[in-house]
Parts: structure tokens; C-alpha cells; sequence
């Protein structure tokens, strides 16, 4: 694993500190190199519609998208020169201009025409966004599918259920996966929504369009009538401007432009979060049944996976390991994405500069977590044996409910329950079964013969509707 | 203002350390009275739900109903009680069964039948969240009302657009209000999206409605065909349960019991998190525009309102402070519940706990950032004639883009860029208008005639698309 | 535990949604109640410190220290009338003002005198933290004793060391008390430095003293020497003022008026997060040790505590619970804490305005989690027996590292470790002992006989320097 | 600014969506290289520690040590392995190995000895964060530097203080200085103790040590007073092992092991959010002074810095933008981290491997955020007389204060205040100075004359203790 490197071009981040998105395809799709591209696509895109609309001649608008193509500019000097302007675009908008002046001066002239910064910041933000959110909805289908497998294939295993870390009440794990299933359509219907309404951002210095219209020839001058209508012409090229930029890059259409309205940017903080929060739920549910004592799922394990530095035998559940550090890190991300739509004025000095990085970080941990979930789902061996075995282990007293319930109408609610109560005590303290206990109780035996009350303490005959719903969720 | 009180009946929170809701609707409905009255009608609602499938008698549901609408739990004790079970369910139910036992022993019998404290206290977050959120959309139609009034009227009044604190370009006050009103206007969208999906949770100790069915004579016993009929009657059973449960309170049918799937609360963060950061957006704004050195909007002023402790000339922006106030919080106590989704098994011990306290505060600031808004957007006074003279303090600069825009063709982008820099800084340097020094640089004269200058140099004709733009959100 | 209440005085909360705090000594110290309280004793100590100066008649000062100790101002009207300001302070200071002019309508006068605002609130705000951490550290110190008290008296009890859910190698209860130990006494130290450093805030309407001087007839004016001596004079006034306000109160003198230089607000938050971390960090090692299939801890249990609404046989670890509840929503509050250190000017329009509730909460919870640790830590019971059962689970492969390290000599660091993997697996695979494994392997059996084989799979003999580490952490 | 580049080898973070940091000296400390260059670091003492107490060869540890520092390890291949295992350090020591191996099979044998992954990780996060801090600590050594020339210099410069936006009453340049001043002190401060604590972590799998202690040949053998005399010759190799890796590595020793008591972490978590917050508070108010209407202050302004895209005129703010940027996004990073104490057990399955990115993203804003403060606070520029402009701006209204407290004892204060808050109203509507309409009240006139009201309307005389406290700032 040595090799020779070339000299770094900057400051690398390969995730190695996040192994959670390491090498997962998310990661190229939002890396430095992919918001330049976008940010490329971008001007190309308002090149091509403004010479859609005949105010950029179709010849420079396709030099600029043929340098677009194939411009190799030096992301490292951009980054640095974005220390002068606060924002990456205004060096970026000079390099590539130069690149397009090499090859035909006059295009030059037509680049990022009329435009400001953020236009072509947010415009890329939005492109990233959907690139990653389309790899997550390919990784949510196949958990969904995962789990469907998995909720059908365990309808009726019986498992214990679990509350404040205690035995409850049984249930299944079928129902278990179901409930994941229901998560992950949440999961993919707010992703699915967002995807479907991210939106170009095109407003000029101030939201007013006043450059793209002024280069356009749609100056407001003129008086009374001719004035008016030379207004309502400017309108609609603008109108007509969006429109075109949003076809050029397949987004929507915004109703206004949104550099100080970041509904898009909060969107992104909600459904990723609620990405993270739904798998981080498979996550720890996955490790406390894996734990050494419960031993009821096991990750999928190619060689090597889990392997620990120092123990030989460990096999340690990295996977749901990897989704739990993810889900750990993103409402606080994104957090600060909601902290940032109180940005004052046209254009905030800060606000919108503090969402690019954690807008980033959203999108790379949802990706790597949602790829990660993917390969747990896929795999995870659930063991049903051990999960009976586990149910048996308070031999009775995880259906004490259930004999509440039946001598409820013998004995009165309060009696019932503490009949139960006394008897779950005694066994604990004599070490034997409920049902030991309950078969010496005159108030059991008054109104149960002992089969009835085996039947009552098989955890198995006790998980309620879960089948039913397992089925419910599958339907769905 | 003095008064006598009587004893503390515990921890008082009145608002003294929170005015943006002091005194607002949304208090009563989300306080701890509020969360111990919407417990009972959960109760009720089971009961009635029961007794409607027939399980429960019709007369002990009706009992416990009378007992709801009348007792008088002593909330305090309640509160110490939850310490014993780190909720506050258990106490409330055995408080409610006595105080029912008190009017109808034999009807105790059915408080609480077959449940669990998670499915109260989440079916009445529920309501109470309705409420809350009911109380929000009012406000926010008001504030919605007034934006429309501010935009209409102010569509053609001229204002300096403001980026990175600077003048930029002119915008237009309407297209600013118009901005507020679309970010009220997708704000409400989420909150009735919200208010429409709350559903009700029920699903006993580990979410498989065991409890229920076994209450209900549902149990599973039986062989064969026998038994296969009698989990499909307890299914159905099930269902029709949560389906009249639901319909009593008027909450929504969840796909699944939600206990560990905390869909609705992340729905809750996302809304009241997005609620927040729209007003808190428009109230930075007003914030920026009532500096005493900009004065272009006020408050509304009733006597006393803004005053301050010491200075006897201020009048405060105090609607704006208290919305802001509100807005940098939320985003916090929503992460916080963004992360109770890693609720592990079948219930957390903590994670679910954890929730309460954040979502009732998430409730509360949004519902006294709501009201504070209309509050302020129903009398807020813009001041035109400010918005002029700061338009007219750089003495054009603020219109340098538009001279370059109008040059670009004569001299090339760059060459364009470059002269109106120049000029600016000769300008700032001299003391003197923008138009002085256009009107002596040979690159300019060659190309523009004085008028033409000045006529290029009005702030109020380059406010692009502003008035289309507002008339569009008006329209939408 | 039903009771007539007298009508609602306002919003109760009384912990109902916050079990961890409810009934423990740190509500009463930082309700409304408290703050109000404390509101009035910084009022009562300027008036008491311009005594001590000569400023404000001894007998004004001494009206205002009598009316202060039993007026009764009516709080939620307090509270509303905050909404008018956005501070309490303001309506506060009316009411005291006419409650002393009641009785001396000279003295009214010199209440609040020359005063601001921030100066009341912020000083109240650190006799309302002093008075939290205060309880806090002798909650920790009940803490530390039980821990000591465990660590001392399990120093020798091995149990299993888990990692990734899983068991790695051996470890004593002792070593893990003791790690909860030094949590606590880092917590305590950082609370102690904080409790010692409180300052008093007086700096006036912008920070300069400039009312407090003036009304002190300290008032710029004169020429030339004259004025510098004047100057002089009211700056060594400004620092006496300062220091005999602080006295007064007990509290720290500072460097400078700190309304926007927010220092003591970020240490409040980086101590109870620090706290809430320590406590959370033992409620979540006690909840993974209570499991049911893990048993090697219980929460101390009065009759009643832990019991569940439905399950009569479950002791839920309840205290655990509660402290965690507490630690996962601590984070977010003090962020916001450190986000308004983003205060402008002399006075943030927001910023200022945000601290005050979630101050309150995160002492709120610091307080209560600090209770509940003292009650859980001093009644935990651990039990060694299911400990040394639960390392014999794995028979012998937790120890596979030691057998590992004691071949690497022989075969070498890699062949050792794959050895050892493979062994593991085998005995997996067979359900058999490690040390069965082991025992048929010529590369093992070439340099270990059977009795030192066994003599190496036995946990308790691979706890390393457990012992030693805890009797480190008892001695510092 | 276009260039070839080689093949990308990872996913590269140059800082174009986080200018505050692009190209400054922290990013070269925290980026990935770093990181691994810190991890063989950490090895490297490792290995030299035992040889010092001769449990590895000399040779053995110097043939580490010279892989170390020439090794090419491929950075990209070691971050996705880091995948299998859920960190990076498995593959690394691997890669490691292979290394040493190549080089002097034996050696390879030594390599992380007795060791886990932990150890090292833990060990490298201290050695990143110190340096980080270090180049933290040159920047704000710097910024004092600068704060004290500007308090100095501007010790005696009027301005208006302003709160809610509003003016309030009069301050001084210099003492908003000299708060920063304090600010950056008290971070310094923070961070300079952060510093000089930072631990080594040495604890092997569980934290026992069992394994550094296995290797030595202090595994725990025979019985009664020879195993007591071997186990205190272990306990002493612990402490000596420790003692001697941390001196390696010039890191302070640790009371215990800390792999699961986050200390270290959380204060890393405490000082970097202080030093935003501080920092962030510096960029609020020179943006509030750099507004276009306000005009008191300009950032220094190299050729290029501050260029719109699109304005030819402006120079924005965008020192003070890009640390506001940094101050908005690290208070939930650190929130984060907080959080992370939470790790269950000997190792959490998530709660370690959710710090190290958010580690690295506090480090890397507060050490961007530090380097540009430097260069804000060197170059900044006031303009006091744009400073005295504004304090004219209100005509007197600015000081109504200071009337009002001289007509107290006159009129009684509360008459003092309304005389003054009628008289601000009346000049307010009759556009006149404040002193035009007090010259004509009789309940002034009959105390004062127009050269004292003229006198007591001057905003320079009424800074208080402005200046003195200055002096004070500047003394500490």
C-alpha cells in the first residue's frame, strides 16, 4: 500500500477521517473538483440561454461551453484567490474567462454576462445537491428492497422487545424491519420531493435582474407609455431568461430569486437530517442487537471487515458503526444551515458563506450513510435462534403483561397488575420461572389450570399484531 | 404592577426570560396544564375508541370522559412523580384511576386499558402540536395579509440593495417584502403539511398493540386454522382501534405504531426550524433598515413600546429583537430533536425523553415569533423618502454596474469594468459624483452624452425586474 | 393526588416534560420566582454600593434593601410587560420603583440610578448561576464519595471490556468506577473555576459608566488640568463603584464591563456541557450494563421507582435514563450560548436576547442530571457474579489478544495474530472453547502445555494495570 | 490561472467552499497528510518509549522511525480501507508494517506493539491540535498586537454606542478596542491552556494497558506475593511507558487512559467555540461600521481585495465576512463533539469515530478564522471623523441620558426622563437639534443655561469612563 505521490495540490480530504464516505461514490460528486465543474455548467448554462433568447451570440456561447468542456483551471489558485472576494466565483469567472479569451477574445466579452457571484454559487449548489441526492435514492432503493426481504422473510420470528434497555414485551423482527422500511420511505419520499424542486437561482447583484436585463438591451428608459412598455418587455425576457437557464440545467424554476429566501438550502437541511436520524435508527438498533450477550443480527462480513488492530476473534459491526458517526454529525450541520437563513439584506457578510462547507458535509455523510446502510441491509444475518433464546430468558416474565390482561376481569386492574408484579419479584428472588410461581398463586389458579397458563407464558404466542402490521407496512 | 400572590404551585415560567412569547396565544396551549389536559383526552379518546368496538363498557368510557373534563390533578405532584419513571404517564394514569375510582370504581378498571405511557404522551404531543400550530397559521395569515399590503404598495419604491453591508444595486422595498412573503407563504405551506399528517400514536409496550388485543379478548390461542382466524379478527381489530382512537381526536392514521419512528417529530423540528428562519430573515432585515443611521422602516409604536431602561430618545425595534431572539434558538432545540431518531429497540432510555422539553420550546418560540411578526408587519412604517436620499448617497456609484453595463459594448467587458473602477475610486477620492467624473473620461463622453449619463446614473431606473418580480409573488 | 389549585398564575412548568429536573433542589434557584429575586438584588446592591460612595443617601438605599426583601411584584404581568422592551428590566424597575416610592418617594428615585437594563439582568444572571452551580457541586461531591467508594471497593472485580458493542478484552468494575471519577472531578473543576469567577455587570447604557458618573456628579466638564483631574476622579469613582457592587453581591470584579464581551455566558455553557457530557458518558455505561441479557448493574430501587405503566416485571434503570435525557439536549443550548457571543455593537438586537432561557435550561438540566447521579451513583448496585459470567461467555476468546502476544515471540507478530483468528473462528464455528482450539494446534501446543494455555484464557488474569490505574485515580 | 494537474488522488478540499481557511498556515496542519504524518508520529514514540525501557530493541524502534519519516503510504488507499474497520489506523499500521518490513523484517514485529487503534488515532489528534493551536496563538498574538495600537490610538476617538441598532448614548473607539482586546486575552488564554494539557492516550483495547503489558512480559502470572510483586513491576512499566511516549512526543501525561473520558476533546470543543464567538464578535461590529451609511471603519484594502463580480465600485467587507463565516459554523461543530462524550462502554461504535471530522473542521475555522482576524485587525482602518458625524447625526438626542440625570435631582427622575422623552419627540418632529427644544422648556431653563445645555449636549464630553477603562484593558 506504499506509492510514490505527486506533489499535493492542496489540501486533500479523502476521508479518512470519515470512512463513513470514504471511496463511496457521493464523494466525487461533491468534492472541490465537482463544484467547479458545476460552477462551470452554470455559466455555460446562462451563455446557452441568454443566446436562446438572442442577446448572446450562439457562437460565443458555444466557445464558452466547449472551454467549459475542457478547461483545465487550477482549483488550488481558486480557492486561495477566494480569500479576496470572500466567494470562489469572482476568480473563478476571471479564469475561465481568460481560458475563453485564448480562444476567441470576443466570447471572452460574454461570460458570466450580467451576473453575479451568487447566482452561479447557488445555481452549483443545487446541481451538487441533486447529483448526490440521486445516488442516495439509488442506495435508499436498495435498502428498501433489503428490507422488504427481510420484513417478509421474518413476519412471524419471534424477538424480545426492548424498552429503557429492558425486556417489554415480545415482538417481532419482522415488525422491526418494517418499522426501518417505513423510515426509509420517509427517507426517499422527502429526498425524492427535494430533488424533484431544486431550483436555478438567477437574480443579478441584487436580486433584481438589473444586469442581465441592462446587457440585454432591456434598460429602463424611455417615459410614460414607451416607458411602461419597454418595462413590461424587460419582465418577460426576464421571465423568459429563468426559464431557458432552468431548462439549459433541468432545474426549476424558482418563483423569485432566492438569494436571501433559502428554502432550498433549509430543505436540504431537513431531509438529510431526517436521512441521518432514519438510519441512524437501523444504526443502533443493529448494534444493541449485535452485542456480545444479544447476539441476535450480525453484519455482512467479507474478509477483513470489522477487523480490530489488537483482538484476533472480533468482528465488530463497523458498518452500523460507520452510519451512527455519520447520523451523530448532521443536525448539527445542518443546524447551521437553518442558522443561515437569517441573512441580512440582498446578500449577507457571512450567512451565506457559512453554508457552503456544511452543505458539503450534509450531502457527503447522507451519501456515504445511505451507501453504507445499502451494504448493511443488504447483508445483515438476523438469528433467530438466538433471538428465542433470548426471549426464553426471563423464563415468563416478558409476557407478565399478558397475564395481567387475563386476570384483569377475575381480579380488577390494580389487582391484576399487582399480582403480577408480586410474582415477577418471587421468581426473580427464587431464580424459577413465572410460571412456577404463578401456579402456587390461589388468585392465578382460581381462574387458570396450569396448560392455560404455559400457554400464556409462550413469548411466541404473544407479539400482538405485529405480523399484521409487518404486512400493513408491505403493502404500503 | 404589585400583587399578591398565592403560594408557588411550582416552577413558574411566565415569560420573563422568553418575551417573544410572553403573553402570546400559543402559551396556554403548550404549557405543562396545556400537556396534562391534551394526556386526559388521549385517555378519553382510548376509552371512547374502546367502547365504540364494544370492549370497553359504553357507561365507564363516558365515566372517564365526565372525570377527564373535571378532575383536577395536581400537576405539581405529577411532575415529582415522573422523577420514579422517568416519565409522567405513570403517575398521571394512577392519579386519573383514582380520581375515577372516586366517581365509578368498576369504570377504573378501564382507564388506561391496554396501553402505555408512550402512546399518551405522543398522541398528546400530537395535539398539543395541533395546536400550537393552528395558533401559528392564524398569525401567519396576518402577517401574510400585511406583506401583500406592504408589497403592493411599495412595488415601485425605490431602496438601495445592500450586499456584504454595502450598496450594490437599487431593489425595490416591494420586491423585499415580496421575498418576506414568500418565505411566510412556504413557511405556512409546512406547517399545514404538518397539521394535516400529526398522527396518533398507538401501539402498547413495544408497538405490536399485544396489549390491546389481549385486553379485547384478541389473544393468540388457538392451532390452525382456528388460530390464523382469530390473528386476523385481532388484526382487524387493531386497526379498527387506531382508526377510532384517531377519529375521537381528529389526528391522522399512521402507517405503523411511531414510537421508535419518530417521523412526526423530525416534521415538527423541520417546520417550526424553517418557520423560524423565514421571520427570523425578516427581521434581520428590519433590523438593518432601522438603524438610526438608515431609518428607512420603523416599528410600530404604541406608547411605552421600545422604550428603554436609561434613554429617554430611543424607541427599539423590540418586535425585531424578540423574533430574532427566537430564530437564533430553534435551529438548536430542532437538531436536538433530529437526534432523538437514534431511539434504539423498542424504546430509548433517554432519546424519547429528551424530546419533550425541546418540542414544547420549539413550539413556543415559533408561536411567539409568529404573533410578534404580524404584530410588527400589520404597522410596520416604511420611510420612502429615506430609502431615496440613501440611494442617493454615493452620489451614483450605486449604479456603476449599469454604466458598465451600457459600455461593455463599446469597450469591451474588461476595458468597461476597469473604467467604472477607476472612476469610483477618482470619485470617492474627490468627493464628487460619480457622474463629474464620468462626464470627463474620453472613453465614456465618446460613447454617452451628459444627459445620457445622468439619465443612466437615476437609481430609481435600474431597479431591473423589481416591480414584475413583486407582482409575480403577488400573484402566486 | 388530586387537589384544588388556585388559578394559574401564569405558565407552570414544573417539570412535567422534564422529569430529570422536577423536584430537585436546582428548580427553585432558577425559576421566574429566582430570577426575579435576584433581578432585585442587584437593584438593592448599586443602591447599597452609591451608599458606601456617598452617591445615594444611606437611608434611599436602605428603603430600597427593605422594599426589595418584601415587595411582592407581580410576575407574570412582569413578564408581559417585557414584551414591550424586550427585557424584563424595564417594567421590573417601574415596579420597584412605585413599591419603594410607596413608601419613601424619595428613595424612588434613587432606584436603579444612573443603571441600564443589561446591568440588572446580567448580574442576575450570575447570582442565578452561582447559586445552580453551588448545588450542582455539592451533588457532584456526593458523587465523587460514591464513586471513590466503587472504585475502592471493585478495584479487583473483573468484568468484560467492550468495544463496538462487542467484548474486546478484560477489564474491573474498579478501573470503569474510577473513569467515572475523573469525569466527575474534571466537571467539578470546571464548575469551581466557573462559581469563582462570576463577575458583577456594570457598565451603564454602552459600557462607559457614563450614567452612573454623571448622576455621581462626575460629569465631563471643565478645561483643560481641571477636566483631567475631573476625569480622573470619575474613573477612580467608576472602579470604586464597580468593586463595592461586587462586594455587595459576592460576586467577581472584571476586567471590563462585559454586555457585549459575553465570557461568563461561554463558560456557563462550556461547564454544564462539560457536566452533562461526564454524567451522560456513566448513564450510558450503567444503561448498556442493566440490559437484561447483561445484568451486571442495577439502579438503586425504592418501591415504586422504575416501574412501567404496563409491564409489572420491569425495573427500568430510570435514573440513567433521566441523566441521559438531560445530556443529549445540553449540547444544542450551549451552542446557542456560544452563537450570540456574535453580539454587534454595544447591544445586540437578539443576541442578548436568546441567552436568557437557554441559560437557564442548560443549569436547569446540569442541576437536575447532577441530582440524579448523585442519587443513582450512591445506590448503584454492580454484580460481580454476572460479570465473571458474562467474560466466560465468549470462553476464552476475550482473551485471544493475551495468547496472541504471548506467541508473537515464537511465530512472529502476523503469524501470531492469524493464529489466534483462526482459532477464534474455529471455535466459533464448533461451539467449543478457545482453549480447546488452542490446545490441538501444533503451533500453540509447541510452546504452551495445557496448564499455561489455560492459565492464559483465564479473564481475570488479563486486566492489565487496572488495579493500579484505579488506585492512581483514588490518590489524585 | 489555468494549469495541468496530475490525476486527482482523492477527494481534494482546497477550501473553495471555505475561503476563511484556503491557503492559511492551519490548513497544511489538519488536512489528511497531516493527519497520517501525526498517526506515524505517535508510532514512531510508541516503539522509541519501549525501546527506552527495553521492551523493544533500539534497532527494532529506529528502523521505525526511519520508515516513518520517509514512508509513502498511500493516503487515498489507507482512507477507503478505513471503511473495513470504521478508522483508519488498522490499514495504516498494515501499511506500516509492510513498510518496516521491506525495510528489516524483524522491526516489523515492533510495530504498534501491545497497541490499538485508538492509542494512535487519539495520540495524533493531540499532536494536530497542537500545532493547530500553536499557528492559532502566533495569529492571535498578532491580533493583540494590533488591538492594543488601536485601543491605544484611539483611546480618546468618540463614537456612538449604539443598542437594538439604535444610537444610545456616546463611547469610545479605543474602548471597543480594548473589549476585542479582552476577548482575544481571554482566548489566548483558553487556548494556551488547551495547549500545554494536551494528553497522550495510551490505554491498549479496553484501557487497562494489558496489552503493552502482555508484550513486555508483565502478563499477570503466579500466585499470592510474587504475583503482587509482578503486578506492581507492571503497574510501574505502565506508568513508565506512559510517562516515556509522552515525553516523546512532548505531550503532557494523562491521569487515566481517556479513550472513552472525552476531556481532551470537549476542550478542544470549549476553546475553539470561544475563540469563534470572540472573533465572530470583532467581524459583527466592523461589519456594522463598514456599512455604506455608517462609514466608521474600512477594512485594509489590497489591489483586488473586496471585488464584487459584478459592482465596479464596491470593496466589501470581506475579512470581517469570511470570520463571521467561520463563527457561524463552529458552534455546532463543537456541539457536536460535546455529544460525543456520550461513548458508551469501552469504546462507543460511533460516538469516537463522529469526532474526528468535526475535530479537524473546528481546528481548521478557528485556526482560518485566527489568521484572518490577524489581517483584519493589522490593516483596519477607522475614520473618526465620519465617527463624529454620526454622534451629530441625532442633534443631542444621543446624550438625552446625560440631561435627564442632570435635571434629576431638579425634577425628580422620573419628571427628568419624560421632560427629556417629550423633548426628543418634539425635536424628532420638528427636524430641529434636541437643544433648541431644551432651551425653551422652562423646567430645563430654570436650572440650566444655553452654554450648559450646549455644554451637556456635546457627545465627546459624555464617554464616562470610557478612556480610564481603556487604560485599564491596556494595563492588563
Amino acid at each position: 500500500m506504499t506509492a510514490h505521490r505527486s506533489e499535493p495540490v492542496g489540501s486533500l480530504d479523502a476521508g479518512l477521517l470519515s470512512p463513513v464516505r470514504a471511496a463511496t461514490p457521493v464523494e466525487a460528486e461533491v468534492d472541490d473538483q465537482a463544484w467547479l465543474r458545476a460552477m462551470i455548467e452554470a455559466e455555460v448554462a446562462l451563455a446557452r440561454a441568454q443566446a436562446r433568447l438572442g442577446t448572446v451570440p450562439a457562437q460565443a456561447a458555444e466557445v464558452i461551453a466547449a472551454v467549459g468542456a475542457d478547461a483545465e483551471l487550477d482549483l488550488v489558485a481558486l480557492a486561495h484567490a477566494a480569500r479576496e472576494t470572500a466567494n470562489p466565483v469572482v476568480g473563478f469567472v476571471q479564469a475561465l474567462t481568460a481560458a475563453v479569451a485564448d480562444r476567441d477574445a470576443l466570447a471572452a466579452d460574454y461570460v458570466h454576462r450580467g451576473s453575479t457571484s451568487q447566482d452561479v454559487l447557488d445555481t452549483a449548489a443545487m446541481l451538487v445537491t441533486r447529483r448526490a441526492v440521486r445516488l442516495i435514492l439509488a442506495d435508499l432503493d436498495r435498502c428498501r428492497a433489503a428490507l422488504e426481504r427481510l420484513a417478509r422473510g421474518h413476519r412471524d420470528t419471534p424477538m424480545a422487545g426492548r424498552t429503557l434497555t429492558l425486556h417489554a414485551v415480545p415482538t417481532t423482527f419482522g415488525l422491526k424491519a418494517a418499522g426501518w422500511l417505513d423510515l426509509v420511505r420517509q427517507a426517499t419520499h422527502r429526498l425524492q420531493t427535494l430533488a424533484d424542486t431544486l431550483p436555478v437561482e438567477l437574480g443579478g447583484a441584487a436580486g433584481t435582474l438589473a444586469g442581465y436585463l441592462e446587457y440585454a438591451g432591456h434598460g429602463d428608459t424611455g417615459d410614460g407609455a414607451a416607458r411602461e412598455r419597454r418595462r413590461a418587455e424587460a419582465a418577460a425576457y426576464g421571465e423568459a431568461l429563468t426559464a431557458a437557464y432552468a431548462d439549459e440545467l433541468n432545474l426549476a424554476v424558482p418563483l423569485l430569486p432566492w438569494h436571501v429566501l433559502r428554502t432550498p438550502l433549509a430543505d436540504v437541511a431537513a431531509a438529510t437530517s431526517f436521512l441521518a436520524g432514519a438510519l441512524g435508527k437501523i444504526a443502533v438498533d443493529v448494534q444493541s442487537l449485535a452485542r456480545t450477550e444479544v447476539g441476535e443480527v450480525s453484519e455482512p462480513g467479507p474478509a477483513g471487515r470489522g477487523a480490530s488492530s489488537a483482538m484476533p476473534h472480533k468482528r465488530n459491526p463497523v458498518l452500523a458503526t460507520l452510519i451512527r458517526s455519520a447520523a451523530l454529525q448532521l443536525p448539527q450541520l445542518a443546524a447551521g444551515l437553518y442558522g443561515c437563513m437569517l441573512t441580512e439584506d440582498e446578500r449577507s457578510g457571512g450567512a451565506w458563506h457559512a453554508e457552503w462547507q456544511p452543505l458539503r458535509e450534509c450531502l457527503r455523510l447522507a451519501g456515504g450513510a445511505a451507501h453504507t446502510a445499502a451494504e448493511l441491509l443488504t447483508g445483515l444475518e438476523p438469528h433467530p435462534e438466538r433471538m428465542r433464546a433470548n426471549l426464553d430468558l426471563t423464563d415468563g416474565q416478558i409476557v407478565s403483561e399478558r397475564v395481567a390482561a387475563v386476570l384483569t376481569p377475575h381480579l380488577g386492574k390494580a389487582r391484576a397488575k399487582a399480582v403480577l408484579g408480586a410474582a415477577a419479584r418471587t421468581a426473580a428472588e427464587r431464580g424459577c420461572g413465572l410460571g412456577t410461581v404463578l401456579a402456587e398463586l390461589p388468585d392465578v389458579t382460581a381462574h387458570l389450570d396450569e396448560e392455560e397458563i404455559n400457554g400464556l407464558l409462550d413469548p411466541a404466542r404473544y407479539t400482538g399484531a405485529a405480523s399484521a402490521l409487518t404486512d400493513r407496512a408491505l403493502r404500503a
